[in-house]
């Protein structure tokens, strides 16, 4: 969950490589890492399959730049710091729906948490990303000691809601407003991160 | 999740069936449908292939089989129809978790779960489960109308919990002792089901 290098291209000449990783990024989010081969991703972007070792390596090297992008900590962290804990626990919501809601960061979170489910590695990386990129500099933030799995329960939640609403898409859930999800899910957050 | 049917072997006789039925379930539960092959549960049950789609037909079928257990829809109920809404609440989530404490019900759990992801039929056993099996009765019996996906917000924290504690295995949710799980994710599920 870093930013991925730049290409260094120059205005007006085609963007391959960034062709091949959105191809990664939308097969690998349909399929997840075993459902997705090289092939069909050269076949989504449309270029030799020789093209994507070139620019990317093995299909593991690939699969970690697809599921590479751009987290806002500072964002997260602002949110960890609201001024009271309904106003903490909102924002952290509004911060994880936002990712989902975007189509630059959907097909990333996708890739990893379909692929978690029957690859080791891919466990290991959201095992990783929420751990380290999202709970540990939330706790810190917050304060808060983590003994009874307070934010592991927020993660939950939210992962729930993920898999329910954007991969198995269950109604209403799916098609319910953001705004409404919110409503209904700041005051288990609260719950989750401060109630005894 | 309705009850497999009986096999009608004699008592002393070797039930092979039931043997590579636990076999593709352990196999399922670790690896999903697409990683799961018919050559590899009849190595784990130490079967010829051949004998495997004698007893159950094709991969899609033994799979059907695997993911099929007996939910107690009776106890659903009773638990929905406790006497106040945190004793519901509570029921509920006794309920949920009984059936992954327990490896005879984890194991068709983990084999949707995990095979929802990349699979499509999978993902719409798992839809028809939660939503037909498991969600319309305790709507039913709660009186909820559920324009606010009530249920599903139950379902999204219950299955996140599922998917961080029992599959990606993220400390300390995977160790939590099941009581104070519980006392952590009653408030919520009453929350989500009765909260204005």
């Amino acid at each position: 969950m870093s930013t991925a290098g730049r290409s260094g291209r120059r205005p007006g000449e085609p963007d391959t490589r960034g062709e091949v990783l959105n191809a990664a990024r939308r097969m690998f989010a349909r399929h997840g890492y075993n459902g997705a081969s090289i092939r069909a991703i050269a076949a989504e972007a449309d270029v030799d399959p020789a093209l994507i070792h070139h620019y990317f390596g093995t299909k593991r090297d690939l699969f970690r730049a697809a599921a590479t992008f751009p987290l806002d900590v500072d964002q997260l962290l602002a949110a960890a710091h609201g001024h009271d804990r309904e106003q903490r626990a909102a924002a952290l919501a509004r911060f994880f729906f936002s990712m989902w809601e975007q189509e630059a960061t959907r097909l990333p979170l996708l890739s990893v948490l379909r692929s978690a489910m029957t690859d080791e590695e891919a466990a290991a990386l959201l095992r990783t990303s929420v751990v380290t990129g999202f709970l540990g500099p939330v706790a810190e933030a917050l304060g808060i000691d983590d003994a009874e799995a307070r934010l592991e329960l927020c993660a939950a939640q939210l992962i729930g809601i993920a898999m329910l609403r954007y991969v198995i898409q269950i109604e209403p859930l799916a098609s319910l407003p953001v705004d409404r999800l919110l409503d209904r899910v700041t005051p288990v957050l609260e719950h989750h991160l401060f109630a005894d």
